[in-house]
């Protein structure tokens, strides 16, 4: 029989600050960076919550630690699965590793070279797929009944959303720190799972700031969905850079909570997340992959969407090929490439 | 008459004290990051005193801050000067500009484009000179004189050093929380006011930790000075990458305390620098320049000169231009660039 971490279960402040606990001198206090020549390109203050610098480059380890570790106090698992494109897969991985379980992680063949090659490094066991043509979900599931290993779903599971809710508590308390008590705190998002758990944390430490979505153009369900009041899936055909947040519609457990607490989302096309990897480079030192700059690019680009003058902006990770970043830094080589003002 | 921050005081962990309340909420308590692939490739534990993520994109600007705000609150300051390459430049016109001071730097029409502009940028008058036909002291002193502005000089400073000893201390309490009570520190050294500080702060905090100065081939002033117990210069003619850490001999004030408590230092090629900055990039997700990349390259390639299982190194800035940076990207195209051993 397939074991799986307890959906019925519905994530709250409670469960995140227990996350925190257990995550605490396991994941990594993430940064808040700014800088001030970036604010002037901006016209406003950005802070930037690094979760690229996070253990595995991405905020998902927050939220694979959580549910593993609660697995693990269950006495429930012998080893576990997930399937992923690359970012939860890491995650995953060395969370079960550090607990000692095996880990099978079912991956499109097409995802990022590095982020494959990461995965298996860090002691998985990777199963590829054809996005296109095989069913990622009966893979699992299949693999997963086979040799009873429980599934660590990437955002409909009560304590990944928990873990990544942590990253909440953390921009809470920088913001006030930086005498923020109102923005707009923009958020990556697939399936939204970090934006529901930040949106959490924010609601119960600090209601005056508020999660907006971001998304890439033609992915934008989670945005839709909000305007709708109903989950809405993406037309096929479509295709991105972002391949961290291309999901089909926002998570059944995610929405419902986004839908009372975040919003409006932001779409925004590639070449702006390219832009975003571009200046977080010039200014903040940091690398981020295009799924981790989208956020970044509608706090730079969309003020029109997300006002006010301070903007917080989550750069949920950086995992990313060589070939795709040589796209963002090419944008340096023009001296014109958003010059400072004076 | 030339006004100048106070040569004779000596620097000691009261001072760094004190300067760490003065830089606290303005510089940023950077995170030390490390990663399990990077342990992997390197045989042993590297923990990385992320500085690049400074504000300025440097640790320069600890020791900017903490002597242009003793300046202040001295009431001996009408404006600044400094000279520099452009680390200490950014450091000093941003903590000037805070301050509401002029600021004027001189710099060498060499230096990187991207830190002239940042400098200019946060609102100095930039001076250039000629590196290989101009005296820079001269052109300072005069100029200092001729405006009564105070000289913040790079290392030679009590204040300065007291600032950039402020990175020693939390260095003490990362690598306590990690379980590190005995590694080598390895800290990338041009005039030495980083390493001296950070000698001081631990020979305080965290005796079991010891500085080990980091520099560039034909210009490894500190590491010839520290073994043969006194101040040598360089040969003439030698290039490097490494612009920020190019020096002709050790500090005055600096290499005493860094011939007390560090040592021996360690030359790397440029060649190892750029490797190490594709490494950073790789799996720590930040953004290095060869003289901040030194000490991370000594760290990986050099364990015979600075053994134990684990290692410390301080990633000192990340202000570089990107063509530069490409010779550093360049080597991640290769599949067989540092594998991850199984």
């Amino acid at each position: 029989m397939m074991s799986e971490t307890a959906p019925e279960t519905t994530p709250d402040i409670g469960r995140i600050e227990a996350a925190a606990g257990r995550i605490r001198g396991v994941a990594r206090r993430t940064p808040m960076l700014s800088d001030p020549l970036l604010d002037r390109i901006a016209g406003r203050r950005i802070l930037v919550k690094a979760e690229c610098l996070q253990v595995t480059g991405s905020f998902k380890f927050r939220g694979a630690w959580s549910a593993v570790s609660a697995l693990v106090a269950a006495g429930r698992a012998r080893g576990v699965l997930a399937m992923s494109s690359g970012n939860h897969a890491q995650g995953v991985a060395l969370a079960a590793a550090r607990h000692g379980l095996a880990a099978v992680i079912v991956m499109p063949a097409d995802a990022p070279e590095a982020k494959i090659g990461n995965t298996r490094a860090l002691g998985a066991e990777v199963v590829l797929y054809d996005r296109q043509r095989e069913d990622r979900d009966a893979i699992g599931a299949a693999l997963a009944a086979e040799r009873d290993l429980a599934i660590v779903r990437p955002f409909d599971d009560a304590e990944v959303i928990a873990g990544q809710g942590t990253a909440g508590l953390e921009i809470a308390e920088d913001a006030a720190a930086a005498g923020i008590l109102e923005a707009p705190v923009l958020v990556c998002c697939g399936g939204g799972g970090l934006a529901s758990g930040i949106a959490l944390a924010l609601a119960a430490r600090a209601p005056g700031l508020r999660v907006q979505t971001c998304e890439p153009e033609g992915f934008d369900d989670t945005a839709r969905s909000l305007a709708a009041g109903t989950r809405l899936g993406n037309a096929p055909g479509a295709r991105t850079l972002c391949d961290a947040i291309v999901t089909p519609a926002p998570g059944l457990m995610t929405f419902p909570i986004l839908a009372r607490l975040a919003g409006p989302g932001i779409a925004m096309p590639d070449e702006a997340c390219l832009d975003a990897m571009a200046l977080a480079w010039r200014h903040l030192r940091i690398v981020l992959e295009p799924g981790g700059a989208v956020a970044l690019a509608a706090a730079l680009f969309r003020p029109d969407l997300a006002p006010g003058p301070a903007v917080i902006a989550v750069a949920t990770g950086g995992n990313v090929d060589p070939p795709v970043y040589a796209r963002a830094m090419a944008r340096l080589d023009d001296p014109a490439f958003f010059p400072i003002p004076a």
